[in-house]
């Protein structure tokens, strides 16, 4: 059963952008009844992204609180292609790549949504075996005019780009989905508040009661500015292996934390603010907050401990091939390289003094091009240096240069 | 076997607006083979009128010239409605009413196509069976842009007048009618243009040969202005009854005359030039050339010599019933009334003598209301007068006026 009453409507409504309309959904909860939820997706991709998965955990929300989530996999629709936002017509979809990436889509979603209140269903169940008077039924419902109000569709008409009257369909088509299943709330992203919207005008016109529309903010992809998504391939995949998962996180900018910190994690949003108000005031370096935020990401996707596994990876990996590549040339001389490691690293300023040089050795804490340094007194061979990085500690890099050609 | 070469070319292209193109039109004509003319009549209406007609006639000109007539009965597309030349959507017609016109409409062509190389097909034929991915590899084809190219749609979503979606499907579905019966050339009034083009589109797109297009001059409704319609009440039906065909005839408009000759008649054109040039130099009356239009007319749909007996008929019922609304008011005296009929029309100077109203009464000249007056002599009751329209000869009418009310 529900979470009865209006209890629930603080969590529900935190992160959204835009709710039509509270009263309905207020009234909805009142109800205490089992609300059905529903989310779309089109299988155009393989991944779910940690954008989409913005929606699914607000769907998880509501699961949590009793309701129903009906999970549409818009098999049919993909094949039609949704114009949202988008600035030409796109190639259609061949079923079997939709098929393939449904398919993965199911296994995806069990990372964020339960099976207890699940039901997933594939729109070409009632889409597919629409007639041509159906189709036209539909097409009656709504107005040129209508459609291209879409900011989307506006743009495209008035620069004279191509909209196919196939795209004009795709609205009503996903907003039948909302007939068929009868929903109560619908999910989207902003960029699905026209479509969303449609599904519940297709609902009073066939004289349901109306869904309830609430649209989440749109993250950005990891290179800022632009959505997240897959074409454009600033995403992060929800399975990706921890490595790429926690690299990829480590390379958002930084002021992308606090939306990061909000909608990614899952955490109450007190806790967000708390994190966001540290950031702010410099309390907490972007650098940490952004280890903590790739740590946190893993370990929801791949398992308590599996972020701590993952920066070790990285940092062994990044220092080993991702030397950042701005890093300062030192150039030695012949003498200091007949010193060995430790009085070449002392020299060089990278280390305070010849001691220390050997203790960090050591420690294993010196690199060259990620190979670990083990003798510090050894005299150093050029060749083997010349152009190299050499990494000391956590955050000290440097790229050497030897006077010295090497010999033929 | 279709006439051979160009020699036909002449006459079928006589008469028509648009021909799309004229190269393709000569080379299928040239090929010799016996070619697929298609023409769609949406049965919105139970009449066929002398508007529609004219496209028919040239259809009938491709039959006379070995060539089919394809007719497309639109009993599927008269369920979405032709937004052709439309200011608003229209209602959607029912498909028992649409069977009823369609029935109809077949027995009417027959007075003007031949059945001999007929082929009459009912575009549900195809179009019911279509289903939603049909539908949509047709809506792929074309373009929002395209569809609002028209000159109605343009004016339509310019001025903030909706048009549904559905109504943009209008022209791919007709279209589509062309692929399906192969048509070589397709006909229709200019209003079409658009429509048959698409037809021509989607052909080329199917990898056929296209239909050349073919376009006829839209004829002027009896009230002049409004094309011939239905809808607007300025038609003529083809199976009218020869009185009423006669009748509104003769309310059409001087000027329209040389159109209606060149459209209506199916006369050849240098006798249509003839008569055109007689109308324009004075020789010959336009009421004269109107009665022998509506006399043509009715022996073309009646039979021959159905025509003079719709004018008598006319004149008969004309005199009767259509007397000017403006006629004179003439006051007639008690004294006048005592003294019969025949005189009572020479005081009001109908007549110029009493003589003279008794010899019209006796030839039975002179009518009240449309009916004979027998008795020149008898005293004529004021209350069988008072108000009523009398007819001397076959132009003269007045009100006649009693200052006597009647009695209780």
């Amino acid at each position: 059963m529900a979470t009865s009453g209006l209890e629930g409507l603080h969590l529900l409504t935190a992160n959204t952008i835009e709710i039509h309309t509270d009263a309905d959904l207020a009234r909805k909860l009142e109800s205490g009844r089992s609300l059905r939820v529903k989310l779309g997706i089109d299988p155009t991709a393989s991944d779910i992204h940690l954008g989409f998965a913005v929606v699914l955990r607000k769907l998880r929300e509501f699961q949590d609180q009793g309701h129903t989530a009906v999970l549409i996999l818009g098999d049919f629709t993909a094949q039609v292609g949704d114009p949202s936002g988008r600035s030409a017509t796109r190639p259609r979809l061949e079923p079997e790549a939709i098929e393939a990436n449904a398919a993965t889509y199911v296994e995806q979603i069990k990372q964020i949504l339960t099976p207890e209140r699940l039901e997933v269903r594939h729109n070409s169940e009632w889409l597919a075996t629409m007639g041509i008077e159906d189709v036209l039924r539909l097409t009656a419902r709504t107005t040129v005019a209508r459609m291209l109000e879409r900011n989307d569709f506006a743009q495209r008409y008035s620069t004279g780009s191509p909209i196919s009257l196939m795209e004009l369909l795709y609205p009503l088509l996903q907003g039948w989905d909302s007939v068929m299943v009868q929903a109560d709330v619908e999910l989207g992203g902003t960029d699905q508040l026209f479509n969303v919207l449609v599904g519940r005008q297709l609902q009073e016109q066939e004289g349901h009661e109306p869904q309830v529309v609430m649209t989440l903010p749109l993250l950005e992809g990891i290179t800022g500015g632009d959505k997240m998504s897959k074409s454009l391939g600033n995403y992060v995949g929800i399975t990706e292996a921890p490595p790429e998962m926690f690299g990829k996180i480590m390379r958002v900018p930084d002021d992308l934390m606090p939306q990061y910190f909000a909608l990614t994690t899952g955490w109450p949003s007190d806790r967000v603010e708390h994190m966001i108000a540290e950031l702010a005031d410099g309390r907490l370096a972007p650098v940490v907050a952004k280890r903590l935020l790739a740590r946190t990401l893993v370990d929801l996707y791949h398992g308590e401990g599996a972020g701590e596994g993952a920066e070790a990876e990285f940092d062994r990996v990044f220092k080993a091939h991702d030397a950042p590549s701005d890093v300062a040339d030192i150039v030695i001389r012949r003498s200091d390289l007949e010193g060995g490691m430790a009085r070449l690293l002392a020299t060089a300023g990278l280390v305070p003094s010849n001691k220390e040089g050997r203790r960090m050795i050591e420690q294993g804490a010196v690199k060259i091009e990620g190979e670990r340094v083990t003798d510090a007194e050894a005299a150093v061979d050029p060749t083997r240096i010349d152009g190299k990085v050499v990494q000391v500690g956590k955050r000290k890099f440097a790229r050497l240069r030897t006077n010295e050609r090497p010999g033929p």
